[in-house]
Order: C-alpha cells, then structure tokens, then sequence
C-alpha cells in the first residue's frame, strides 16, 4: 500500500485542476494580453480564476495578484508593507520565530535595507498569543505578519484578533496562510487581513503558482520587472493554465471543506493517539488548536532520517519537518522556537493526511511507525544510554 | 481556417512537451527536495530536465537556475551583475533602447540604486553594432546586456562579438534570449555569454516557467526569498512538471532547428515579399540578420489596432508588437528607437509564424493583410490626405 502522508510538502493535483488545465494547455493557450480571440479567451479564463481565488477567501477579485508561488506573494507582501511603512517614517516589522523561510529571509533583506525586525517568540503549544503582538508593538510599527498556520506543527495562529489589533492601531496585517487556504474558512474582510499569501499546490493545485491578496488601496511593488500583466502589480505572461487549476482545486477545497474537515480531522486525532502510545513520543504543537490533517512529533532517541527512509520503505511518504529545507542537516527552526532541544528536534516525524487517506491508512501507518520507532531504538546508542540510566530522557 | 501568426507572444505547447509533463502532473507530483521515493523521483525528473535544458545551449547542468519565467531569469540576471559589479567599485551598465521591459525596467531600479546605466542607440535596421558598445564601455563598467534578437522586429544582434568584447574588457554580458532559444542556434561557451535568460512558452514549452544561464563562478542572487531550492539560487518548492515540459520542448526545438529553420525563413521570406507588395508599407528591422519566423511591417494611414481585430475576424492571430504592452497606448517603443515616427509607429503589424504554417497559410496571410489595409485605409481621413497631397507619406 502506497500512503502519502506530506501534504503539507505538496499535494496531488485534483481530477478539478487538471480538468481546469488541461484545455488551456492544450488548445487555449492564447496570451491573455493579445487582442485576438485566443488571447482574449485565456483572459476569460484568467479572470474567472481570479474570481473564484476572491471569492474563496471573501475578497474581491481587484484584490488579487497571481504569482509563481508562495515564497514570492511572501516577499511582494513584506517588501509593500514594508515600503508603505516606510513613507510615513514607519520602519518596524513584527513577525514570529516560526514563520516560513520565505518570511523570515525577506525580513533578513529588509533589516539590511534599515527595518527594525522583532520576531516574537513561541510558546511550546505553538500558539503566538495575541498579547504577545499588542506587546511588541510601537509607534513606529509599519507591518505585523503571522503565518495562519504553521508548516511543520500546524498550530494555527488567533488571525482575526491579530487583524482586529492591527487594524485599531493602524498597522498592516500580513498573513502568510500557505498552509491554511483550502483547509481552513477564511474571510479577510471579516478578520482584518490587509494581505495575504497562498500556493496552489498546497491545495491540490498545480506547483509554480500561487496568490498575494492586498486589502484595496495596498498597491503591490514589484519584486521583478516586465510588463504590464497584473495591472503592472507583477510583470511576465500569466500562466494562465496553473491559474486556472489553482482556482479550480480552491473552489472544491472550500466547498467540500464542511465535509472533509471534521473527517480529516478525526482521523488526525486517531493517529495521534496512537502515535502518543509509543513510549517517550510527545505532539509537537496544541492538541487542538492545529490543521486538520496535520500531526508532528518528536521520539526520544531517534534520528529523524533514518525513521524516514525505513517508513519509505514501507511505502509511507512522510517527513521531518519541512521540505524546503530538508537538505539541512540544522533541526527544524520551529522546533526549535517551541522549546524543543537540538537532540529531540532532530527526531521529529511529520504526518500531513490528506482526503484520500482512511482508517485503514491511519492504522497502517500506527503500526509502521511504531515498529519503525522500537526497530531504530533498538540499534541507537543514545537510547541504550536513556534506558542504562546514563543519560536522563527528554520526553518523559 | 485558423491561423496562429502570433509566436512572439506564446506557443502552442508541443506534443512533447505535454508527454512529458503530464504524468508529472498526475502521478509524480512528489517535492523534489522529499527524501521519500516520489520525491526523489521528482528530483530526478529535475535534474533530468536541468541536464537537457544545459545542453541545448551549450551550458553545464550546475549553471541552470530555473525561474517562474523570462521576466524573473532578466531581473536576476541584471540585479547579479549589478551586485557583483558594485563589490569591485563598478556602478555602470550597457544595454540598448529596445530592449524588452524586464531589462528596462530592472535597469530602472537599478539606476534608483545608483547605478549609471547607458542605453545605447538602435540603428534602423534593429541591429546594435558591437563597435557602439565598444564605445560606451567605461573603466567602471560592471555588465553589458544585450537581447540575443527583438521580441518586435526579431532582429539578431552581434553577440557573440559583443562576448568577446566583453571577455576581453572583463566586463560581464548578459542576454535577454527569450526570443532566441529555440529558434536560434546558441552556445554559451563559444559566445563569451556570462549570463543568458530563457522562457519556456516562447519555444512550444509551457507558461509559468523560464530559465538562467550563469556561468560558473556568477552566483545568482536571489529576487526573492525562501527556501533552499535550487542550491539557495531560486526559492519556491520547483515546479517540476513545467520545467521537465519545458526542457523537452527545448530538446526538440534544438533536434528540429536545421530542418525548420530554413524552412520556416524561406516562407518568411515569401510572407515580407507579398507584404511589401502593398504600397507604402515597410518592413521594420534587417531582411536578413532576424528571427526565421519573424515579419514585421508598418503600412501609412493605418491604426494597428483595428488592422488586427480584422485579422481576427478572418481567423489570423497577429499583433503590433509586445503582447506584454498591448494595454497601453503609446507606440512602441521599439519601432520608436529605430527612428519610425509616432504616426506610423502606431500602425504597425507583427507577423511570427511556427513550424504548423505552409505555404497555403502564407497566401492567406497575404491576401488578408492585403485586403484589410486596401479596406482600413478606405475609411482613414489620413490616408485621403496623403492621396490628396494635404500630407506627405512618411513610407515611400
């Protein structure tokens, strides 16, 4: 049994997208900027998507500018923040010890360009409280950004009452919610979002595309320089099939999400049950409070690597942490920020389910990774030295 | 009949290229930086794809970085040499007036920066003599970019003279050859080319994807931020099933050219011919030193706009010049730098025919164009004039 369980890494395209992208690809493949009927069809197309990706998260589909991913809408959104705040002498950043690399290196680039970053930290649930933000803000706050979900831990973060905070004191909201569009509801009206970053691929959408919602009245700078395509918000030809096939697998995702969700997230809850049942395992992030398909833990006396490969073999796609980042050998920065040390980092395990995942699945999966776990113990010093009492356990 | 006369603007993608990226959309949709078995073979697609797409231009697999497309690679291109020029004291560019808007506009950002940029002069026949770059080059010089042939008038220019020169100044050179790959024989080595950029749509590849050439030793910097893909040059989980449709396009772009070249320019050759059989029209750009398919006309007295929804309607796709600058109403900004005035800038025709046209389709283009500016200029108060001698014919 083949069972992928990364889909926070990435996702198979749905029957939807390709039934979205297939045509384009194939007979429709007009520029939309030309004034001739092919052309003027993939516009159509182009513009219906932008509706549809509006529509999924309640905004208007002005308000949306089509890039190649996330990382990029990451970087369109920091750098207009930061150069609005800018103009009215506002040059500090609020972000969080946990945000994606997309965030966190722009914010890299723009403490260079003379920002003042503050990355707030963790707490071990996983969870940025909202005070954390109020606390950390002063007069000279341009932008906050808080990813809406975790990556690796899926914790999700309290999003509108940071967008409530923002928008009384005037400062942009930014939310990196890769993570979270298509597998959470999302209003950016109702919950204040000046800005906000997807990936198509994330929901069963096609890779090399993605989204940036600004609020109206937030032009979006270029971070590359073209032609006119987006209204002169981000130049090169629109890809218009992997457009189209992103609004297509968003459009089901937030349709069938009243259905998938809580099923998902049941599932969720059973194989963390029966992970916990391992000895000295622990959930990395709050129990509740977290994606539907998403469960992250560290084992005592494990080598992350290792766990991989031996459940690859049985055929489970699973992964430490992120994919981005997976030819590191430094342990994961979120787990890291959470409070977890080096040594238990490294021995983290990342389980994303997705809609084509059963009981069936979830029980194959208990019992790999236990046996996985016992087998790895078994030949590992560090766990020879816990059990002899030579060194004492993190994870009780 | 339909008839697609519009291949500077995109491609239909290829059989190829759909071959190949179809079962990475369907079933290898694994992230390439996964150590599980999809992931790796993902990878492996990847570097597949890396390793054609280097040998089509002459170039090592580790000095290609794959980007969202020719807009980005351009960008990245100009920001690189810039930053390398600038950490040798070195602040001065060379480029030329008809350059697409990804080098304008980059160079426009650069020159906010500090940087000085020189934009050299186009003679009319759109070929840029190396002697005038020559000329312009400074002790401070950091990075020549020249296009490899105009996305307008497909025009070549002198590159491998211009690498030499810039070899032998030990200046870097890049160049925009979106419109060159594929079309055009190119080895990077042989040409002294530092830098060079690419798009996949450009070459019967698809949307959404393009391509650096960095020699070894130029480390791209990044335009935007995230993750270590791409060995750190590119973030963004890489969007496999593009880049390996791409790549095959390339493959047979490149296996086909001494067949279709010659074939493709012999009907060019008919289609310029039967074009300028219409009095007082011209051709915009060298007869010989261009792009096979590349036809580019401006006739007195006509608007370009209404000459192409004509066309239209008569099933031929064509457009006046830049798909990536159809929305605006300034004239071309090419067509202006080789000296056409305003007036007749503005009804210009590009005319850029693939490896699915014949003869058949020539004579029908023939008979359009011709029929449709007989019609046009029947209604033009311009053209009365001109008739009538209350103004002169800018085109004899």
């Amino acid at each position: 049994m083949q069972i992928y369980a990364d889909n926070a890494a990435t996702t198979r395209p749905s029957r939807a997208a390709l039934a979205a992208m297939l045509p384009l690809l194939e007979e429709g493949y007009g520029n939309p900027s030309s004034l001739y009927t092919i052309g003027q069809k993939a516009k159509e197309a182009l513009e219906d998507a932008r509706a549809q990706v509006a529509a999924a998260i309640g905004a208007q589909p002005g308000e949306i500018t089509f890039t190649s991913g996330g990382s990029e809408a990451d970087t369109q959104a920091l750098f207009t923040g930061a150069a609005l705040g800018a103009r009215k002498g506002k040059k500090h950043i609020i972000s969080t010890k946990f945000e994606h690399h997309a965030v966190l290196h722009a914010l890299e680039a723009l403490e260079k360009q003379g920002y003042a970053v503050t990355l707030l930290d963790v707490p071990e649930n996983g969870v940025v409280p909202v005070e954390a933000v109020a606390a950390a803000l002063r007069p000279d706050t341009a932008l906050v950004s808080v990813m809406y979900a975790n990556n690796e831990i899926g914790t999700i973060q309290p999003i509108a009452a940071i967008g409530a905070l923002c928008r009384e004191k005037g400062v942009l909201f930014h939310t990196d919610a890769v993570q979270a569009v298509g597998h959470l509801p999302i209003d950016v009206k109702a919950q204040n979002i000046d800005m906000l970053s997807m990936s198509g691929h994330k929901f069963h959408g096609p890779k090399g595309v993605g989204a940036l919602y600004c609020r109206r009245g937030i032009l979006p700078q270029n971070v590359f320089y073209g032609g006119a395509q987006e209204r002169g918000r981000r130049p090169g030809t629109e890809n218009v099939p992997a457009i189209a096939g992103m609004a297509a697998a968003l459009t089901e995702a937030v349709a069938t999400m009243p259905e998938t969700s809580p099923r998902i997230a049941a599932l969720r809850d059973r194989l963390i049950r029966g992970i916990l049942a391992i000895p000295h395992s622990v959930l990395n992030g709050d129990a509740r409070q977290r994606l539907p398909g998403n469960a992250n833990f560290c084992f005592e006396g494990i080598e992350g690597e290792s766990l991989l490969l031996l459940l690859d073999q049985k055929g489970i796609s699973a992964s430490s942490g992120s994919a981005c980042t997976s030819g590191s050998l430094d342990p994961s920065h979120v787990l890291l920020a959470i409070g977890r040390p080096h040594e238990v980092a490294h021995g983290s395990l990342r389980l994303t389910i997705g809609e084509d995942i059963g009981e069936k699945e979830i029980e194959t999966i208990i019992e790999s990774v236990t046996e996985v776990v016992a087998y790895l113990r078994g030949m590992s010093p560090v766990w020879r030295d816990l059990q002899e009492g030579k060194r004492s356990y993190v994870i009780q």
